[in-house]
């Protein structure tokens, strides 16, 4: 099924709403929730909504949070959220960043007492209209394992940087600092399909294709699978992210973040405060001109993309590039919603008597456009 | 063969200053230089020096550079590296950087026209005594191929960060954005050993374990080795690394980087001056205070050195464990150079009319020490 993406966003926003947040509040966390179904992030998207009304109930999530900044410099600030939606929280982190760049060239915030916080390419490319660079990262529920080890210590802790060029599209890199994103394993996991070799290891710390593993004892896998491929370095780059988004700010760190996901236990006790985010915006002109940077990332731009193929058929990406062609056929076609999701948002309709709206105005080609 | 690391430094530093480095220089560069052979990072330690007495001779590398500030706000600059030697650019960069965070919480210096730079990580581990996170990043030789593509665009560009700690010692990653550093590919080709497969293609981008497909049209694999395993992630981190050191600073990028591997063909033109690099300090306490930083740092890094080991002989390592042992061993007993290196330190010596103290005071325990 097809949802148009109007309705979805309008239903959305009617559930943010109905849980206590401020219009302005509400606006907000559906923009960034909606960006990941449009740009292809399905797992990040409103198959998250009901996670989040359940974190809310359950008062993990407070849906009014006083948002405050605990310590600054010049080009510093800590933020605590207020356990308030990492939806809500970030883009005002991202925002406080961009103003001190604004002063004194870069700016960087470092945020406690949060929560999810959606697609972290999302908050990256807030930097982009000012014409400067934006960097962000989270850690995230225990679900991947150190290198030689069994025992879940960090997330999927994903790290975005978005670029700004001239003709060309922005760069946008977005990646989770794993093997695979656990939003792939779950898609994996629906249709009943093996993971390849090197996404997960078994309770044991054995290589498996069973999806099920990750909730049976073993873990995801650090970028790099093994060893000999590298995935000390995939663990060292998911504890940097670890480190400046929970160590720097005061949240809580490796197995003590609160997990997201419900098949996961809570390890004793906390360390910090809720999960933690990393933001950063640097200006372009406070190295050199503008126009002279985005000349140049325009031509890097070009030279990557017509760097020779292996298979002519296939072309070198920029990254950004998948999702803006998601985005570009969602817009107009309406964001595929698959039927346990649509369950989902079924349930929320009825538990906060919502009408949704959709099946009354799809565009009638909706169900021909496929991505 | 083992040189006593006094002998070796004392050589190469005579060896910089017959070029024309000033005393200072010539001890900086020495101090980086040796840092990588202490540290157990052969390739990058005496292994150049004469690399970079070719690239003195011909011309590509000024011995005593005007180093100069091109741009700055009170958090950025971007620096000229007037062509000098890397070594030595790159410590007065980071100390600009460093000298920033003094003042407004955080610096960040881009640098142009520079050259290959030694260990990225002993430029990060300058920030740790002035209780700060110290970055690093830099381009170097298109030697990586972009996912889908057989065309060597990007250096290994690495990627640096420390983190100070308590009574731990400090967090210091340090990893080539490649499923394999180039130095590691260099061992096994001195050893005419097969590539495990993930580390190189060949030049019609097939998988190979012929080390010697890099010279002849292949290349570096991204870390993550091939699209299903995340090396679109690898390119991307690759990609980045080269647009903060390169596009920013104004040096050149991707396929134009001058090349320092002597088997590279230069592509025609320039599109900067030089390599680029890029460092970043952040004060600790522009954060929060020192103390609880530290303390958790610590708590970081026990809990993650005890996390469950699959096999109970092989524990978990903290980025930074395995150098720090080479250094405990290696400072007494000695440096091991290979045969090909002697060869050309012996060059070197008579080029330059040096006589080399090694073997004379050599410790007598040294040829019993092995790591």
């Amino acid at each position: 099924m097809k949802i148009p993406y109007q309705s979805l966003r309008k239903f959305t926003k009617s559930v943010f709403l109905k849980i206590g947040c401020s219009p302005q509040d509400a606006e907000k966390a559906t923009d960034v929730l909606l960006a990941a179904d449009l740009r292809g992030i399905d797992s990040h998207g409103v198959a998250r909504l009901s996670s989040y009304v359940r974190l809310w109930k359950s008062g993990r999530i407070n849906s009014a949070p006083s948002i405050s900044i605990v310590h600054e410099t010049p080009s510093t600030a800590v933020i605590d959220g207020g356990a308030g939606l990492g939806l809500v929280v970030a883009p005002k982190a991202m925002a406080i960043a961009i103003e001190k760049a604004q002063q004194v060239g870069t700016g960087w915030v470092a945020v406690n007492n949060s929560n999810h916080y959606g697609i972290a390419g999302y908050h990256a490319m807030q930097a982009l209209e000012h014409d400067m660079i934006g960097i962000t990262m989270t850690n995230a529920s225990p679900l991947v394992v150190p290198t030689f080890s069994k025992e879940k210590m960090l997330g999927t802790n994903p790290i975005a940087v978005a670029f700004p060029a001239g003709e060309q599209e922005p760069f946008i890199a977005d990646l989770a600092t794993t093997t695979a994103a656990y939003g792939k394993l779950e898609i994996l996991q629906r249709k009943n399909s093996p993971a390849p070799i090197g996404w997960i290891q078994d309770d044991e710390g054995n290589p498996t294709q069973d999806c099920a593993a990750i909730s049976d004892g073993g873990g995801l896998l650090p970028l790099g699978s093994d060893r000999e491929h590298g995935s000390h370095k995939g663990y060292c780059l998911g504890a940097m992210v670890d480190i400046f988004s929970a160590v720097l700010s005061g949240a809580n760190y490796g197995p003590w973040v609160p997990p997201y996901v419900p098949f996961l236990g809570k390890k004793e006790g906390f360390v910090g405060n809720g999960i933690g985010h990393f933001f950063g915006a640097m200006r372009i002109d406070a190295f050199r001109p503008k126009k002279e940077f985005k000349t140049h990332m325009d031509r890097w731009i070009e030279c990557f993309r017509n760097a020779k193929p292996i298979d002519p058929e296939i072309k070198v990406q920029i990254p950004g590039d998948q999702e803006r062609e998601y985005e570009k056929v969602r817009l107009i076609g309406g964001i595929p919603i698959v039927d346990s999701v649509l369950e989902d948002l079924k349930h929320l309709a009825e538990h906060f008597d919502i009408e949704p709206e959709w099946g009354s105005n799809m565009p009638s080609d909706a169900s021909t456009l496929e991505i």
